[in-house]
């Protein structure tokens, strides 16, 4: 394939830049690709595995002459970024983030930006529980979706090479606004992380009564959660403070559905819990169908069937 | 391996009796396994599958001449089937169950059964989201914990024949008392289980708002407790009603920690939030190395890496 940009800069070596990195690679998308971290063992590490060609100390060499730069940071450090590059930036690049929150990225980056570049906000909805440059993978993003954000004072060619990219590496690419995507992401993703955090803090606490056992007998759904909330606390502490307001509607209406549900176990409504049960499984069957889990009982993990 | 009972009766032919009907056969573990089911489809398919050798009508037939009876219904039905068996049981005969909550199906059993036998209840912490007759494999019980109820009055030889059979499946045994089980379990599963139903039930509710999308990018984490809250309804219902206590009471203290969490959202407390993600993540590495869970990223599931 022929390259989509000719210079791109990751500003962060993490996970996502990583994996990035070695998609562009193993695709043939970027002539060149430079990459920084703030500190200088992530630049060393990511030299050593091949996540970019070269790297520079700081973000503002990386962004000098890049079409492309990607700022994959935490989400509360990409205005710091943005006005650090914001002098260096060639016009007519792009700039595009890979945050998880997208409406406090734009307010945070674009006032610092000029006039003449372009700025696409995207959220590639992949990853694992791993992060740091070690953690990167050149298929991360294959058949996953990249959500870019997109209005009507986009320039059409800036859109169409970075969904070139992100369809490069194998994700499916879709447009929304940024209110949009940080509600659909406090369903899909912000609250169950929190609500996940939260099981496995109070087990921990519990953990000093029932000495280890609620370790070794986790494999009864305990241990699901507990992957999902060994994610980055800086990322998500940033997501959490970013999208406040959606993450705390969507955990009122959580509160609400709980207390309904603890009530009818207090007062014995076995015909209540048995109907929200039911309900709740044809979301599943829609997911499956959607292609976006494996119908493989226990996600095929542990032991294999026969 | 010689067999450790002659003769055994499971009463219920779903997931749990069916992987044991399998694993018995697999490992030669039981001379002769007669099963039984309400419906007469799920009799015919168990005879299909070869998860018994043979089935009856009644679980009063099933029971007849067993030297082991595993009552595998869901735990609200144990009372009624115990009712049903005592007066058909073999003296000398061990009973046990697999119901995933013990003090009640203590309480709902015991009183049914003749002093003739050996009452021991058991719970193996292993399944999978789906459930009926086709749903069972021989290596469920693979490497997995089964907890044994165990307290003074119990015939020793008894015990140790149960321990015999459920280590001849793959099991690790252990023995506890049913009130620390039903504790223990409401952290590990009960609670993790309510909340998973009630934030997919939520997603349910906003999928009318954000049309198909709640599913369409379910993979960032919601996805997780789909695959939870598939789990059969029946079960669950009677899981809450009869584990009532233990899990209001790790319910109580679940929404104190959450309504914590919200505040720091609200009020904007990034080190509060830092600080309760990175604790969380030991007890994820306390998971890893008890060997309860891969460290693979996502599972290791979807796209493999490179
Ligand atoms: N992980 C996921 O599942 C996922 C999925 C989709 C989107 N995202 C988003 O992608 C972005 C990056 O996430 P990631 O998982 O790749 O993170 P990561 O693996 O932790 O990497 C973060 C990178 O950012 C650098 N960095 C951290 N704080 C910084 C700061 N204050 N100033 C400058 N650089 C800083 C780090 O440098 P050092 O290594 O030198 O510290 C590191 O190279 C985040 O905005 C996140 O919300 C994450
Ligand atoms: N699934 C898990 O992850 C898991 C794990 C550990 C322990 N357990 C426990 O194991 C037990 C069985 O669970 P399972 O997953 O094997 O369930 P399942 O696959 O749904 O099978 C339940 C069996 O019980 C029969 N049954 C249901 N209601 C009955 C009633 N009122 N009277 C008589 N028979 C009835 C069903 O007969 P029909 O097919 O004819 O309806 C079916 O054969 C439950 O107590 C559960 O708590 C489950």
């Amino acid at each position: 394939m022929s390259h989509v940009y000719e210079r791109v800069a990751l500003i962060g070596l993490g996970l996502i830049a990583g994996s990035m990195g070695l998609a562009m690679k193993a695709h043939g998308l970027a002539g060149e690709v430079v990459g920084t971290a703030r500190s200088k063992d992530t630049r060393d590490v990511a030299v050593g595995l091949g996540l970019c060609d070269r790297v520079t100390e700081t973000a503002a060499e990386a962004a000098k002459d890049a079409d492309l730069v990607v700022l994959a940071v935490p989400v509360g450090a990409m205005g710091a970024i943005a006005a650090e590059i914001a002098p260096h930036l060639k016009p007519g690049a792009t700039v595009t983030d890979v945050g998880s929150v997208k409406k406090h990225v734009v307010e945070a980056v674009s006032p610092h930006l000029p006039d003449t570049v372009h700025f696409v906000p995207g959220h590639p909805l992949a990853g694992t529980e791993h992060s740091g440059p070690h953690a990167g993978f050149a298929t991360l993003f294959e058949n996953r979706w990249c959500l870019l954000i997109t209005d009507a004072g986009c320039e059409a060619g800036a859109v169409a090479n970075l969904r070139a990219l992100w369809e490069g590496m194998g994700a499916n690419v879709e447009e929304m606004d940024a209110d949009h995507h940080d509600l659909v992401l406090a369903v899909t993703s912000h609250t169950p992380h929190l609500i996940a955090y939260t099981m496995v803090g109070v087990a921990d606490d519990l953990r000093r009564v029932t000495d280890s056992e609620v370790i070794k007998y986790s494999a009864a759904g305990f241990r699901d959660f507990t992957r999902i909330a060994a994610s980055d606390p800086t990322m998500w502490r940033d997501v959490f403070l970013t999208n406040k307001e959606a993450t705390l509607e969507i955990l009122g209406r959580f509160t609400e559905e709980l207390f309904a549900l603890q009530r009818a176990i207090r007062t014995g409504d076995g015909e209540q819990l048995f109907d929200y049960f039911t309900r709740t499984r044809a979301i599943r069957r829609g997911i499956i169908e959607a292609g976006q889990d494996t119908e493989a009982p226990d996600f095929g993990r542990g032991t294999s069937r026969k």
